[in-house]
């Protein structure tokens, strides 16, 4: 392997050569900026060898790196080693950003190639702009690797189907008209969308183009007098593709989209969202136009559920909350007995819930870290690494489903053992944060960055923290990680809104120990208005039990003990209809009161 | 008065025809970008009468405006009645911001002027590529009022004295050094000082051309080569100037800095920091020289007090301390003898203060607002709408000295009767924010808006908020608010470091009731450095009883009593040497513990 991404290096410093740049970037996303990417647009994992989620890699004639943040730091170590890849820690004192790099490395005058389809207008910007202070000059090079991957995958192909009414809850014409009054109050007349959760949530159109997120490669173009989408024919059954024409719904193939937005006649006021569109796009919009910038709307509009998909959220929580407990009550009886490891873990959380109605997949592939694997934050288990779970210690296990009623994501940390003191209070402190937050409440126009605060304060009394967000947005039976909000310390002035699904998980790292983490699903509601303002509240969606054995009683105060106590009685009276007689038992055990 | 301030609107509209302006824009700050402001500079109140210390106008041709904060609210809607001049609240639902309301009031292609001298670059910036987008032009038009205020005060011109090193700690020399050495970390050779205080830390000089502030008009320019300081000669005495000149630094007239400017040779890189610095500044440098744009170094630089500062602050806050002890003594021994208003009480305030070694002043006027004026967030008190004390409900006082070995902020609320279950729990709500802010320990880079909610989530819980920020830095013997850093909601990206002074001030306003706040100075010390960060922590500066008598005990848990205790016995522990023998007991009462 490591030969192997020798090589791919010196066949990428060919073509560099060929096409007279110095430096080549790879952010490592798709046309989409997507998250997770199909094998075709698996850039960074080709050149690099390395297989995190997060990170970019930049190529120069004598230089390579890659910048990765802390989650993935242990595991980029390991995969870089002996590639001449040089790791560059994000965020972290002494390292430097990709912007100084390239100024340390190259030249005044040196040109530096990145491909416009697979970089935000932002970044494209931001670095161009950064970058020409020191006489860099940063250019749209296209995609370098095309023509030296010779086996690169085809894109996907796969089918797309209807995310039916009665999931998905409001008619795509609806959205659709919805989307055009927005853009008309953003003094705009068209968006182009090409977010690929934002194409599947207005078109009520799902698909399987990659794992996890059920979404398929589009884009479309929305405006009054006219609705694009851009996909491959060949992805849409004659019955669909009919039911959509007839809907005034006008079909294009996926790539031409440059196409169409050159020939856009004058007086179009485009909605471009910086931050979620590609450089191409931008650069492929005609002068005679007029841009305008601001949020995507179907992003802005997603992230606010409606009831109707609310109260389908609380009963895909309630599946979920069953194939957690059933996996719990298998844990314990199954643990002394036969071979379990970290890996038959993540197959065993997957299988619970495929036996759920509605269950169309996992919404990310499991994190189980037992013991030291538990201190990798996004740690990949796989048969190979995994390790065996002996009756010792913390388990921990992230993990999520796809239902066509809900997306979850829920992390629980079990005590295996008696614990030492500072595991508990390590647990308890944790444990503290996540309360905190859940019982937050707060005025409107309230951001993320202002609320995050709670969840750490009781760790950073003890010279603790944890190294990512607090909570991220989580979308409808789609992306498990959903904006434009989150709850991080790093500045996002996206206010949570009433209806805004959130996810609460704090953590601690204890490494080459254990790894804690305690997460549950909130949705945020209106709470009273007063002359003070107008307040809002969460309310937890996620029904599991939290492992009383890992909690020391005399660190919580009696709101957090109430807020567990009725919590815990809450998962039972909830759930106890749903299981099996055998089980009953079990969870009533869980959720006793401490 | 609203006679006279229509005809000076009416004649500032005469001088815009001249000028052809369709609006003129009135920041009402001076060259340094002030907040307090010599009489010369009262633009704003010499053109609306509204006498707050924050807002701007605009006037129209047909339509004046005032926008202002909450703070103001009740004042300017008094002080504008019959004027002609809508008040425009800022940061209020269904009220325009400054730039919207020109859209809304002007044509596409006019002419909006503002005197280039009294904006700052961004704000400038800001505004007219906004208006721009809108096709409207805001232009440098110079100071319109010069033209129609006949009896215009001239600048002020008050002498210079040093602020003696055994106060200053740092020779000034010592300080210009330490500025070019961060000039050329940031890549530039040549700032240009223009905030007065920057100036005055810089040099170790104060002045008395303001009301509170110590400073005196000039600009600086600091290079490794020469310093430079435009001032008008006459503010320096003989001796001073021999001394100044003997270290090498150049003085040149206050009104030659354009001149200056505009003869900088090719090369120069000079820092801007575009907040800090008006826009005819900018707008004076040639092309050849470059401009780096960055926080002004000076600025940075004072916020973080030396050693030597902090323990010379730490005495400033035990003669506060005395004064504000005798003050509450008094208080206590008048109130039913003798005729006691608002204004009694702010005299009082300044007058305990005056009579402690090296007292300079006051550092603003005091803020007394008792019962319905304690609502009035800024409410100035005069001799003619001073409420009379009675022995009845809550009585606030905001003040604060000058002296030569630091400058003093504290809020005191008392309770003049047996209080109400209501009128306790928001007190004890608000002491609990101020202890929370107080005990808080957080890693380094934290920013203030994330430890804002600290102080307000016990108000938020109950509905209730405030509409200020909570704490403000504090200057050394200096200005009373001094940046770049703050505790509030609003975005501001300077991390609270180690050695930084700023005030703690949770309040709550009943409106038509009474106000409620507690005000300490605190410095952030640096706490423990561990594997997950290295934390920081508050020491509280302000020693000064807090009324027990308004608590509602039940409200605090263990470690809110613990540290109100610990407190106070501090308080006691630390004045009861510098007070009377008839004091000592009063000052054991008021810090007895809960």
């Amino acid at each position: 392997m490591k030969e192997l991404i020798k090589n791919r290096i010196n066949n990428l410093r060919l073509v560099m050569q060929k096409k007279g740049l110095d430096s080549y970037l790879i952010y490592g996303t798709d046309p989409h900026l997507s998250e997770y990417l199909p094998t075709h647009w698996q850039t960074r994992p080709y050149i690099s060898g390395f297989t995190g989620s997060a990170g970019m890699v930049i190529v120069s004639h004598k230089k390579a790196a890659l910048w990765t943040d802390s989650r993935y730091f242990l595991q980029a170590e390991e995969q870089l080693a002996g590639t001449g890849i040089e790791l560059v820690k994000m965020r972290t004192p002494g390292f430097p950003e990709p912007a100084e790099w390239l100024k340390m490395n190259l030249e005044k005058g040196a040109t530096v190639g990145t491909d416009e389809w697979c970089i935000s207008v932002s970044q494209f910007r931001q670095l161009q702009s950064n970058l020409g202070q020191s006489g860099i000059n940063l250019v749209e090079s296209g995609d370098l690797l095309n023509e030296m991957w010779t086996d690169r995958p085809s894109l996907p192909d796969s089918a797309i189907y209807e995310h039916e009414l009665r999931y998905s809850c409001t008619d795509r014409q609806e959205k659709i008209n919805t989307i055009c009054n927005e853009l008309e109050k953003s003094g705009a007349n068209l968006q182009i969308i090409t977010a690929l959760d934002d194409l599947a949530w207005t078109f009520n159109l799902r698909g399987t183009d990659v794992e996890y997120n059920p979404v398929f490669m589009a884009y479309a173009s929305i405006s009054r007098e006219k609705t694009i989408l851009f996909v491959e024919e060949r992805k849409l059954q004659q019955e669909l593709k009919s039911k959509l024409e007839s809907e005034g719904i006008q079909l294009m193939a996926y790539n031409n989209l440059a196409n169409y937005l050159r020939q856009l006649p004058k007086n179009t006021r485009i909605l471009i969202d910086p931050d979620r569109t590609n450089q191409a796009i931008r650069g492929n919009i005609p002068d005679r136009c007029v841009v305008v910038e601001s949020l995507s709307i179907p992003c802005k509009l997603k992230a606010i559920k409606t009831d109707a998909e609310i109260k389908n959220i609380r009963q895909a929580m309630l599946k979920d909350g069953v194939a957690m407990v059933e996996f719990l009550f298998w844990l314990e009886n199954n643990l002394s007995e036969i071979r379990v490891t970290e890996y038959t873990i993540a197959e065993k959380l997957t299988e619970f819930r495929s036996k759920q109605p509605d269950y169309k997949g996992i919404s990310f592939f499991p994190i189980v870290g037992y013991k030291e694997h538990g201190a990798i934050v996004h740690f990949h288990v796989s048969e190979e690494n995994a390790l065996p779970i002996e009756k010792d210690g913390f388990l921990l296990f992230d993990s999520g489903g796809q239902y066509s009623d809900g997306t979850t994501d829920i992390t629980r940390t079990v005590a295996l053992s008696e614990l030492s003191t500072r595991q508990k209070t390590d647990f308890t402190l944790i444990l503290k944060g996540m309360i905190s937050l859940t019982l937050a409440k707060f005025p409107v126009n309230t951001r993320g960055y202002h609320l995050d605060i709670l969840a750490r304060k009781d760790l950073w009394q003890h010279g603790m923290n944890y190294g990512h967000g607090t909570g991220h947005g989580v979308g409808y039976f789609l992306n498990v990680h959903e904006g434009p909000m989150a709850i991080r310390q790093e500045f996002n002035d996206r206010a949570i809104e009433a209806d805004m699904v959130l996810s609460n998980e704090p953590a601690f790292y204890r490494l080459g120990e254990y790894g804690l983490r305690t997460e549950n699903m909130m949705v945020c509601l209106k709470d009273e208005s007063t002359e003070f303002g107008d307040f809002l509240r969460f309310d937890t969606l996620t029904l599991c039990p939290i492992d009383t054995n890992a909690i020391d009683k005399s660190m919580l105060n009696s709101e957090e003990i109430n807020w567990l106590n009725n919590y815990h009685q809450r998962v039972f009276e909830e759930l106890e209809p749903l299981v099996d007689e055998e089980l009953k038992g079990f969870l009533k055990e869980q959720t006793r009161a401490i």
